[in-house]
This record gives structure tokens, C-alpha cells and sequence, in this order.
């Protein structure tokens, strides 16, 4: 009975592929990065792969083994991406870090992934200053992005070096290594509890990628300019840099600035076709358009994520022809989630479509079982998938239960399979033994026309323990009265749901990844 | 300097999984396929899931185990669609075979995989009855597609079985198994040379799935309603039964009859938007649509593949406003290689696209070593991939060179990336010491109107060893002249390339795949 059966090809997905794949059929294709003054720079695909393949000999003359972290420390440039690849292609791991926050918590992370290389765009040599000052493993620090050579300060007890036109040291070999090697490492910038590392990995990214592209997520073709205006710190910003040079798309980089002006002139002049970024970024974008009566034709889609877009923001977008695409994800998920589908976008809050196959979602209930009815039924979810993590960075203990990462969110799927975040396990508010779910509140007032930003959080309070106060930004222009604000929640709601207080303010803060800075919040407000 | 990596979750793509995405996430959505009177068959995909499994569970009642072959023998249905996942979701082998195919070529490969269930269509017990008096190691036959209990031959030596609406056995395990388990068997039906066997496997298909529902390949949506007018015993029909689910898009199969009149009227009933075949089907269909004056406006794209589609049926095809998307593969490549981009498509013949991530193409020169100028020279291709065969069934060496595998056919990349086939290197035919190149005169020829089907084949002559003649069917209602027919091939080519010999012939002999049999036109006419 036992027959010989045959084989097919063993190829490893590793990233440098995909690099390697753009410069080979889309080598004429180019990542553009915002400049100062609209000087943009301009690369190609091709020259992208032999500029990563120099850092990659650099590095190696620098000692850097696979396995190592390399930290960067940089905004979405192609400088940024090169980096990237030359240290994923030569088998290290990139350790992103957001230059938005603290050098205390960013020496606290590096003490953990224990770079010795820091690679910096020009403007940040000062914070690396101040996080070498903390006592790191740091040795050397790469500058990139520069356009006049930087001065570093004279503190710096670092090694300043910078990449060569051409590497001193022989060819480096790429990508000859075992798919479930790390690649990156990024340290969530939650706006709740302490950060914690998630460990990508070439498998991981290049499924992640496959995933994407497929035509009923995001179905970036060749064709397309994209704009990421989302963070390459951040979870790959969204896995864009990978996918774009997989179908050779053109890449525009913002660079530092994602302001409402910056990014309109780049979605004009490059005629971006799909832009992707948290929904601060757009309300930005669009109240610049408003004010300044510019058009943006070329572009036909906007991809959302992070936090659920306003009713109010959608109706914006859509009214300019332009498709609004709810997503959701997380750092732990590489990041993608569920997407809506091109084409059934529908002004609905909050709902963010279907996982692509690759991705299985569960809902649990309060007895940690599945719940036997997954659909129409809120319940805590949990994820699972070949890019989802297993295990946190520098810990011995699987984050999974069964197999099954637990996201921490509340959600709700519809009959059609459309994910609906509803709220955050531990963001739900405790008043006089009942709970409250912010997100709820959120999503309601959020819908009316006046509102720009909401947030809701708890309150101390001597007799009912917790109670729902709202933190509001007005947009320009608009005003509405308090009772109007609250009218919708008191009719959607139980009573003990209304908030006690409306707190109004001129610009709600935001966190690094351009969310609303919940903890800072509960900081000011919440006592 | 060690640190303690994290790591993303253990997920094998296997092809279980695909079928659970979709009962999952679009269950309701459905497989059609064609019934005797228009009496058509649908079956959702939580349906499919629920009978595959009980297949599995049956199968396993009769004792198979991971890993061995089950043979099928059947049309494109969903009941043979259900056999798929029920063989592969335990862990099996689907050994596919050609209904077209004589009873010895048939009980030869089955000696070769050693399948001792062949699960087959009513209509096949007949020849079920043959193969099995070659002596094999068949002992069962499954019947699956009755629409009326199906009365097998007295002669028959086989155990006759049928699926129960439920299994009579425990549920089975699916999925419990590492993704480079083999899951499916294919032998080349090729035109030329003995059958040779390809193992799919999970991984393999799992990835092609993914590869080919990228927006710049197949870019298939859930809102499509997809005609594979290619076989599923053939090269896993383009791998449609796989992305069709994953994305949920509607399947409709056409059952036994590919006739341009069969499909035409499931197009227009099932409003298809997407159909995948061979050129000859296209032909026939269009002749049809022609003859009757049917309207399909719900047909967007025709995926081509197989052959080159003539110039003169794409410029048909593109005049009712659907886009022909000419692709190239092969039984080795799972089986898609390269594809034009949607939006792309230009009446070339034989320009069929690029591949797409996960496929890499090399062309090598006569001296055995990669052409220094991989564009816009001619070369023999080479490619790599993870769908790619590396060993082919029963065999212990490998048929790759250097990681390569060698596809025998001679193409041309341009610049623009686009390959194009431009021979079979054992197809050649040496004329006086020079080689000439049948493809290129065909499709020199192919692309004149008045040709419906044109094959350029050697005979052999005393005195310049082989001399090319030319077999044509001439459209119907058409004529041309010999001359009118060589003047193309005068213009273009060297004299020792015109056929010495102009053949006519009502039908040219198609194979059991579609393609003109080369084969058989070399028995009647190369003598």
C-alpha cells in the first residue's frame, strides 16, 4: 500500500522575496517620500533592493548576526523601507520605535530587544541622545533620511556611521534561511497597560501580504499609488510596505508629517489611489479639503482602522465619491483583522467586515466556552492564524488558550459575518454593580454631525464605585447643546449609561498611533 | 546578545481549512451545477462542508488512511467537489483521472497510485468495468452524481458503494496534519510523451489559492459568480474549486457538456461574471452566441488558458465588452504560472502576464546557464516556486536542476514583463540542420480570421530529415486560399520555415484536456 509519493519545491517565505520580486518584474515602480518644500524623493523598486542589500553588507560589518535586533527609529520614508529589508533579508529582526514617545520607555524597550545598532532618521539624534543616556545595549547609530549632514549632539556616546553608496564588505547572502525566523519586533504602544513585545516573523508577513492583496481585502494592484498614512513604527503600517512592492504598486511616504495640508498635496500630486490610516488623520485631511476647496479625484478609497470610524467622518468621505473601508486589526495580528469588502462599504460605525481566509475569529462567553450561537450575540473574541502571536517577546508562556489569542475585545457578528467591535473587556465601567460600555456610548454620540472626537471613561465615584463621564471635541464651527449630546444616549440606553458629566474640550489628546490617549484622559478626568 | 524571540502561532495551511472558511463565513452562498433539462443543482457551501465530511467519515470506514490514493472519475459536480475536501480534509490523496482517457492508460496510472476506491459518476461504470479487468488494486467504487439509482455492468468485479446522507462511523479528525502532506494526484495528460505523475500538496494549493485571488490575478470577489470550464481532473481545474470558497464567490459547474450551447445557458441563467477555459471552448461557445444571437451581459472576464487564445477570438470575445485574460501554466504548477493583469488585456497572441509573488522565472540559454538579458531574449523557462513540482510521483529523483524546475518550453519575457511561450523545445522541427518553430507559425496563422484552429506539425522527408505541415480548420462559412493562408508565414519567417503542406481538415482532433492533440495529428498526417 505505502507508494512513493512525489514532492513540490521547498521555498521558504521569506521576505527578501518580495523585494526581490518587485525589483525583478516591477523594478521601474517607485517609492516616493515626501520632501521638504514637495521635493520628493523618488526610488525605484530595483534601486530600493540594491540600497537594502548594501545596509544588509554594512550591517554584517558591523557584527550583526541573524537573529540580532536592529532597532530604527524613523518616520515612512524609502530610506526607512531599505532598512527594513536589509535587515529582515540577512535574517535580523527590526525593532521599530516610535519616535512619539518617551526616551525612558523606549530605553526600557531596548533593554529588552538589546539592539547594539540604532538606525535614525537625521531629526531624531536628540532622543537618541537621551535614550543612550538611559544605559542600553546601544553602540552605533545609523543616520538615515538625511538631506544636509546632521550634527549630532555632543553628549552622544554613541558611534555615528552611515550607510555607503556601496558596502565595504562582500555580498551577503539573503533570505537562505527558515521561514518562522523573526523579523521585526514591535512593542505595543497600547493606550492601556504596559507595552509588550510581538514578534513578527518572515511566515508570518508574507502570508500576511498574500492575505491583503487578495481582491476582497485591500486589492492593491500595480496600478495603484498608495498612501500609507499610517506609521511604519506601528505594525508594519498595516503591512503596506510589503504588499505594495509584492503587486508593484506605487508607494507615497509621508515622511514626519501626516497633517491635513502634507497629505492632501501628496494625494494630488501623485495621484494617490488608496490612502490608509486611522480616522483622526482623515478628519484632518478633509476639514483642510473643506476649508481650502481642494479636490482629490484620483483617490477611490480610504482604508480605516485603529478605531472605528465616525458616522459623521464616513458621510464626509463618501460624499466626495471616495469608498470608506472599515478594518480592523491589532499589533499582535500583524495586523489585519477583518475588512469590509470593496464595494459594501455602508456608513455603519464601527462595523469592519469579514476575516480573509488565514484568519479564524471566536467568540467566547463569560464561561470562557465558545458561544454555541456565534452570530448576533455579543461575546470576547478570540483570534487565530499563521500571523497571529503565540508567544509575547522575551516570554516563556503562550499568550494563547487553546490555540486561541485572546484579543481583549467585546464584539458582535452580524448575520452577514460583519465584525463589530463593542467594546474593550477592560475598558467597561463598573456603576453600582452594573456595566457600562463605553464604545457603545462612543459610537452613538460619535454619529452626530457636530461631534469630532468622544471618549468616555469612568469616573471614581463614592457610592456607585464607577460612574461614565464624556470628554468631547466640537468640530469647528459647530456647536450643540449638552442635552443634545446626551439626548441619543438616554434614548438608546439604560439610565445609569448616561454620563454624569460632559467635559468639553478644545482638542481631545492623541496617543502616538493617532488614537484617542484614553489613559491620559483618565488621568486628567477620571479622578 | 541572546534574547528570547516571541513567536506567531503554529497554523498549517491545509486545505480543510478553506472549505471551514467558507461554510463559515459565506454558507449560504452556493455551488450550481448543471442538471440534465436545466434542472440545475445548488448546494451551499455549509452543506458541501457537512457532506464532505460525512465522505471522510465513510471512507475511513473502509479503512482508508492518511495518505493513501483514492481515485475519482467524474465531471465537474459538486458532488465530485465534495469528494475533494471529503479525500483531502482526512488527510488522503485525490487521485484524479480523465473520464476521456482510454480504460489501459487509466488502469496504468492507477497501478502506479494504487488507489483501491475510485469514486466515480454514474455515467462512469462502464468504464469503471474496464479499467478494473486490467487488473489493479481496485476493490471499490463508489457512485456519487445519480439522478437515478445508476445500474452498474453484470461484468463489474468491484464492491459498489454509495455516501449515506450520514456517516455511519464517529466524526473524523481533519486537518490534524503537517501542510506538505500530499492531498491530490495528477497525471499530465500531454500531448506528447508517456503521463507522468504530480503530487499536490496542501501547502502547495493552499498558497496557490492565495496567489491567485490577488486583485492582479485572478481577483476573484465574493460577490463573482465563477464557470470553470475546465476540468477538475485537470490540474485541479486552474485551482477554481479552491479560491472560489475562500472568498465565497458562486461557483457554477457545467457538469459532463462543455458545448458552447451548455454554457452558454448556464451563463445567462446563473448570470456568470468570470469563466476559465481553454481556447476551443471559447470558440464553441462564441459560435454558439453568434448562431442564436444570445446576449451574456453579465460575463466581465474569460480567463484563458491551456493555449494561446487566437488573435481573432480574443478581438470576438473583447467586442461584446468582455475581458480576455490570457494566463499560462501548467499540471507541475498547481497549476497556475503567469497571468495578464486585469485592465491589461490586449489582443496578443500567446502574451499571457507575470507572476505573481510566489513564482519566480528564470530563462536559461543553450549553454545550460541563466541568459545574462532576461528580457526580450528567448530562452528555455525555468521557475521555482512552492506549487512548483520538485519530484514527480514514484519517482526518487528530483526534477529540478539547481532548485529550477525545467518547464521544456522556449519563451520570451518583454519588457513590459509579459511572458510569452514561444515553443516546446522538444517540439522543434529540424529542417535541413535549421530549426523550425511551430508555435510562432501558428499563431502567425491563428490570428487570420477565417482560422478557427491551426497546428503545424513535422513530417518526415527524405532528404531534409523533417519538413513542417500545417492542419487547419477553417471557420465556418469562411474559405481562404492556400496561398492566403502561407503569405503570413512567407512574410515573417525564413522559406525553410513555410509548411510544404497545407492540410484541411472539418474538425481538428482535440485531446482530452481541450487541447489539440498534437499526437494524434503526428499518427495521420507526419508519416
Amino acid at each position: 500500500m505505502q507508494v512513493n509519493h512525489g514532492a513540490l519545491q521547498d521555498y521558504s517565505l521569506t521576505l527578501d522575496k518580495i523585494i526581490g520580486h518587485a525589483a525583478r518584474w516591477h523594478g521601474a515602480k517607485q517609492v516616493v517620500t515626501a520632501g521638504n518644500g514637495g521635493l520628493d524623493r523618488r526610488t525605484g523598486y530595483g534601486e530600493l533592493l540594491t540600497r537594502a542589500r548594501h545596509m544588509s553588507a554594512e550591517l554584517v560589518n558591523h557584527g550583526v548576526v541573524a537573529g540580532e535586533c536592529v532597532a530604527t527609529l524613523a518616520w515612512n520614508t524609502e530610506g526607512h523601507m531599505a532598512c527594513w529589508f536589509g535587515i529582515m533579508g540577512m535574517g535580523a529582526v527590526c525593532h521599530t520605535l516610535n519616535p512619539r514617545l518617551a526616551a525612558d520607555a523606549l530605553a526600557e524597550m531596548l533593554c529588552q530587544s538589546q539592539a547594539r545598532i540604532i538606525i535614525a532618521s537625521a531629526g531624531q539624534l536628540e532622543l537618541v541622545d537621551r535614550i543612550a543616556a538611559q544605559g542600553t545595549a546601544l553602540e552605533t547609530v545609523f543616520v538615515i533620511d538625511e538631506t544636509r549632514p546632521a550634527t549630532p549632539p555632543a553628549t552622544l556616546r554613541l558611534a555615528i556611521a552611515r550607510f555607503g553608496d556601496r558596502a565595504a564588505g562582500a555580498k551577503v547572502d539573503w533570505g537562505q534561511f527558515d521561514e518562522n525566523q523573526p523579523c521585526g519586533l514591535c512593542f505595543t504602544s497600547g493606550t492601556t497597560g504596559s507595552p509588550k513585545g510581538v514578534t513578527y516573523t518572515h511566515r508570518g508577513n508574507f502570508l500576511h501580504t498574500l492575505r491583503q492583496l487578495q481582491a476582497d481585502v485591500a486589492g492593491i494592484t500595480e496600478r495603484d499609488v498608495v498612501l500609507p498614512a499610517v506609521p511604519m513604527f506601528h505594525a508594519n503600517a498595516w503591512g503596506l510596505p510589503f504588499s505594495c512592492p509584492a503587486v508593484g504598486a506605487t508607494l507615497v511616504l509621508p515622511g514626519r508629517n501626516t497633517d491635513g495640508g502634507s497629505l492632501a498635496r501628496l494625494i494630488v500630486e501623485h495621484e494617490v489611489t488608496i490612502a490608509a490610516g486611522v480616522p483622526t488623520v482623515w478628519l484632518d485631511l478633509f476639514d483642510h479639503l473643506d476649508r481650502e476647496g481642494i479636490e482629490i479625484p484620483s483617490l477611490r478609497r480610504i482604508m480605516g482602522g485603529g478605531a472605528p470610524m465616525p458616522e459623521a467622518l464616513q458621510r464626509r468621505i463618501a460624499a466626495r465619491g471616495i469608498e470608506v473601508q472599515q478594518t480592523w486589526g491589532m499589533t499582535e495580528l500583524s495586523p489585519l483583522g477583518t475588512a469590509m469588502r470593496p464595494g459594501d462599504a455602508e456608513p455603519v460605525t464601527g462595523t469592519s467586515g469579514i476575516p480573509a481566509l488565514g484568519l479564524d475569529l471566536l467568540l467566547f462567553g463569560h464561561d470562557g466556552e465558545p458561544l454555541a450561537e456565534q452570530r448576533d450575540g455579543e461575546g470576547r473574541l478570540h483570534v487565530r492564524g499563521p500571523s497571529v502571536v503565540e508567544r509575547y517577546f522575551g516570554q516563556n508562556q503562550s499568550a494563547t488558550i487553546d490555540g486561541w489569542f485572546d484579543t481583549g475585545d467585546l464584539a458582535m457578528i452580524d448575520r452577514a459575518g460583519n465584525l463589530r467591535i463593542t467594546g474593550r473587556a477592560k475598558d467597561l465601567i463598573k456603576s453600582g454593580g452594573e456595566w457600562v460600555n463605553p464604545v457603545e456610548i462612543e459610537n452613538v454620540v460619535g454619529s452626530l454631525p457636530q461631534v469630532s472626537k468622544v471618549a468616555v471613561i469612568a469616573r471614581a465615584h463614592p457610592r456607585w464605585g464607577e460612574r461614565p463621564v464624556m470628554v468631547v471635541e466640537i468640530a469647528d464651527g459647530d456647536s450643540i447643546s449638552d442635552d443634545a449630546l446626551l439626548e441619543p444616549v438616554r434614548h438608546r440606553f439604560a439610565k445609569w449609561w448616561v454620563p454624569d458629566d460632559v467635559i468639553r474640550v478644545n482638542s481631545i489628546p492623541l496617543a502616538a498611533t493617532g488614537k484617542i490617549d484614553k489613559r491620559l484622559l483618565q488621568e486628567r478626568y477620571g479622578a
